[in-house]
């Protein structure tokens, strides 16, 4: 290997890029499964989750815990959540901003019809140790069908 | 790169990994073109695949093959299957568990409406010399829309 | 890690795989937020996207920028492109082949119902000093559902 492409690889950071993959599998994984508990385990302690206009912003990581885990008892019989397109940009050696991609399927306990979401999660995520977690998730929606709920943050779609 | 992101790199093993990826890759590739040698040969000699209950287990390469082929040319016209939020744990040099999320949509041969599949492969792969196979694939379901199955394996989500 | 470790992924490349994928990210996340100049900006100055049968072959990155502004300006209100199964074939040290799978959401301008989309895209894409570039790129659908355009390139699944 040449050079050029050493420090080209070294810039892209692969290890800590999967590491960050790794954390939006892991979220996706633990929700499915109703795992509040572990979904939490991924935020820092002073982690900030938007998921929406309609609903309170989280703060903290036992906020995050038992807001997920309302939502989990409350809404879905069943969800599942398939994230792509991940984008990262390192801010410095132990923070970085990631976008990513998430269609999710949900089955609701109240026998509405399947609720369908295209989205993205906008998030910075911070190296705690050897761990990355999310330090802020903001929840932004390409659209939506029969979704339960009805205002979305944007993903800023130019209209001109 | 300094000597700590040097070690935690290797320990993500990231060219294992990618060779993982492109397994589900692969078989997504060749079983949406109706070739079941090729998703066959993805497979060690003696592997088991089980796609739910209404399903007989699939044991060895050559009845995988035979399984798969039946299935492309009497049920569908086509498919196509979405992998994602592929998750490696390797159990040692030569050995590893993984899960795939798949979001699959199916068009049926008898013109039922299409089908949609939100799920999981839940696998083990086998390195063979330098080649990669799926050694057990379990296939589970968080959720399905008129699909031609009605019973799938679960993904485990806790109810309480 | 071991001399043969280092060998299989340096013939990986994963550096430069994690560009390709990187490419097929900013192409949707570009796509959806309506920012054809972006879009265009990943593709050779000589590069050639080809749709469908249904829409004239864009040539030249100028052409690009104005086809994808005109579709993005006239037909959609909002679009999600999910990227994933990305399988990367090198032909030199500077060109390669990729498929990725998309998963495409679309609402129209005209009110009709939303249009999903499972399809492939085909491209080769070109090193341009330490940037990948797309230079062809054709679109293959293995199925669609209230899409705004009835035929496509198909993805060439075997019918025997």
């Amino acid at each position: 290997m040449d050079e050029a492409a050493t420090a080209g690889d070294g810039d892209l950071r692969l290890g800590d890029r999967a590491r960050i993959e790794d954390l939006f599998t892991a979220y996706a994984y633990h929700f499915d499964r109703n795992e509040p508990a572990d979904v939490a385990a991924l935020f820092t302690a002073d982690a900030i989750v938007d998921y929406g206009p309609e609903m309170a912003t989280l703060t903290g990581r036992q906020a995050i815990a038992t807001g997920v885990a309302a939502g989990l008892r409350d809404i879905f019989v069943a969800t599942s959540h398939h994230i792509s397109n991940v984008a990262v940009d390192f801010l410095d050696g132990s923070s970085a901003r990631a976008v990513a991609y998430v269609h999710a399927w949900h089955r609701y306990r109240d026998d509405s019809p399947d609720g369908l979401l295209w989205a993205q999660y906008h998030v910075t995520a911070r190296r705690e140790g050897t761990a990355w977690r999310f330090a802020e998730m903001t929840l932004k929606a390409a659209g939506t069908s029969n979704f339960h709920r009805s205002e979305m943050h944007p993903i800023g779609r130019r209209t001109s």
